[in-house]
């Protein structure tokens, strides 16, 4: 909303400082500090309050060490990183920009989701909380909601090259300008980016068009994966939350690396420089994944080890469902597993564990098992590293997939 | 060398991917994992040969909580870092580069004059360790070597604006290409960054150019304003260096916000976009901070905590060396009180205690303390607080000096 006020403040007269609201490296700079600053300012106070109302964690004993003086430790601290993303964003973004509307919608969706579970969980002293069956119902249409606004509106555009000689550049009436016999158009495409490929672009329209050219049959396949990618991703950052500060540190480490892909990605000069596929009106975003990274960081502030709080399903279903979202908004869902590996170690520990326990128990008429305990950051507890080691090593192996990721945009 | 190598290889024919290695993006990010990976696979063997030499920290007794049981832990773990920056710049940077070659001597020359601090503490079981004199002596002659090659080498200059009909333009036949009145030189400069400025810019030619227009003049300057940041620097990041991971991840911080720095700095087309000093040959210089950002958080797999090593002067003093070094490179020295406030609070902690101490038993025949215990994070560890949230703590509060830092330079 300031990012109005100044934009009308900016057309109507010279407000000194009110131009500095047009550029989005300013307004993700600010978002970021603000966000930083409102999750350790309200921190404080939402977790006396959230400790009066005895929100403390009902902890399995698991037989870990040190694992029982968490008990008392509240829950729900998600709230923290709701506020923290949600309001420097309606202060500093466009909020007629789709992507940030979709952003906005996702935060509040499946936030709303883990804070009616952990609402059942601590309330109704129901250690279940939510049951299964409604909290995918509410993921699958929180991701339908997502894929409709990210394929039907006109804002949501790819540029491409088309020959300058086609139908298209032709009725448009562009000029081919530096003579190369190409020119640039902004339209409507389901593009993604591919690692490791020549062309580093697949076109999910392709999964069709064997068969139809409908949008729907387009629109389909689009929001089968998105309704994958979302409810996977949140469900990942669902199981890494059981650490002092591991998803809290591993989510901001994926939302810096989200902001840099974003940047390039949405400004016109930066991703003809790096060659990267441009989408018209994303650069927005930045100044969302900026408050999303400064609300995971300040939210350490308290989480760190030793925890004073804990995110709860308010906080993990919400950070992986954003972290989907994004990565589709910006055509870059295909890098999350390697992005989003810890997510998906964790993920997939828990899967063999079960798995294998099932399959060795039908055979030998008893359970056997891979690791020590999963998901994998209970295996290493086990077997007696202490948990800050464990999470500083779990957001190394983060920063290191970080990296990786970047790099897959140049290696061709 | 293996840039050297590629670089050779993609003249003389086409070698696939050989091409790629005259990104610097794709060397900063190569350099980045292979710092990590160094670190990581090294560090293990390091620690091992390390305790076998019975090179364990003397803790002093503090009556900190916790404080007893590092004892036995090994020191000079500093090792591990330096070899993390050294094997991949080595590999992946210019060495014809004079940035490169400065760093690399100031990383040498640094961890050396630690190394020998550390190694008369330890072998020689003197405490004290290399005299102070000493200490300063070798500090100032690194701050003289690198001041010497930063102002006489012709590789370094900036990009100005002079007027199209000056001589020097005319001289150069340059031509008035956008026609307004101006073109861009490259020349030797001793300009830098202020932030928060209009222009943004100041000459440290003009603190001289009263008195007399000699170089000797200016390089008196400026070869002090080295020995000033690189000894401030290097002793605030030494202090800063007592208590598992903080030097270590404060580091990171500023490395990777100098990174930003260095790459928007060395790239034509993102200097001019963003409106920043344009360094030519300074790009390289991020493939030399990409490994030094990799050698700090790859050590953090065993200096976080609790710490299997601690990286002793040989590490602190390096890393505040290569820092002051590295903005007084990129022209952004007068944002280092900003940027390394972390290192500069903990070292006006340790100022004021002693003052205060001296001119209170002075005065009053006993001597008060300001804070607990100093340097500041000693303070907060007496008070109770855990060691590992200290560290967490002092990392955002690094983050967000970080992200203050980049806002100044488009806030003017």
């Amino acid at each position: 909303m300031l990012y109005h006020l100044f934009d009308h403040l900016q057309q109507i007269s010279d407000v000194p400082g009110a131009g500095l609201f047009q550029y989005i490296s300013f307004r993700a700079a600010a978002a970021a500090l603000l966000s930083l600053l409102v999750s350790i300012g309200i921190g404080r106070r939402i977790i006396q309050w959230l400790q009066l109302k005895q929100v403390g964690e009902v902890v399995r004993d698991l037989g870990l060490e040190g694992q029982m003086q968490k008990q008392g430790t509240p829950t729900m601290g998600g709230i923290i990183i709701l506020s923290a993303i949600l309001i420097p964003t309606l202060l500093l973004a466009d909020l007629t920009n789709i992507y940030i509307q979709c952003m906005l919608l996702v935060t509040v969706l499946l936030g709303g989701i883990g804070f009616i579970d952990d609402y059942i969980k601590v309330f109704k002293n129901n250690k279940e909380g939510l049951a299964g069956r409604f909290k995918i119902v509410g993921q699958v249409a929180a991701s339908l909601i997502v894929a409709t606004m990210l394929f039907w509106s006109p804002q949501v555009q790819v540029k491409e090259a088309v020959p300058a000689t086609s139908v298209e550049a032709l009725e448009l009436g562009l000029e081919d300008t530096d003579g190369d016999g190409w020119v640039r158009v902004e339209r409507r495409s389901l593009k993604t980016t591919i690692p490791f490929v020549k062309n580093n672009e697949f076109d999910y329209a392709r999964l069709t068009e064997w068969a139809t050219d409908s949008p729907w049959a387009q629109f389909a396949v689009f929001a089968l994966i998105v309704v994958f990618i979302v409810t996977a991703v949140s469900n990942g950052a669902n199981l890494t939350d059981g650490m002092d500060g591991l998803a809290t540190g591993t989510s901001a480490i994926i939302g810096m690396t989200l902001a840099i892909l974003a940047y390039v990605s949405g400004n016109a000069v930066f991703s003809d420089y790096l060659n990267v596929l441009f989408i018209p009106n994303s650069g927005e975003l930045v100044v969302f994944i900026s408050a999303f990274v400064g609300a995971c960081i300040g939210f350490l502030w308290y989480n760190a080890y030793p925890a004073q709080v804990f995110m709860g399903d308010t906080g993990s279903l919400a950070l992986g469902g954003i972290i989907a979202t994004f990565a589709i908004a910006i055509r870059k869902e295909l890098l999350i597993p390697v992005l989003c590996g810890i997510f998906l170690i964790e993920n997939l520990s828990v899967v063999i564990q079960v798995a294998w326990f099932r399959h060795t128990k039908k055979k030998y008429g008893e359970g056997r098992r891979v690791f020590r305990m999963s998901p994998l950051h209970h295996h290493y507890q086990k077997g007696g590293m202490p948990e800050s080691k464990i999470t500083a090593r779990f957001w190394i192996v983060g920063i290191l997939l970080a990296v990786i990721t970047i790099v897959t945009l140049k290696v061709r």
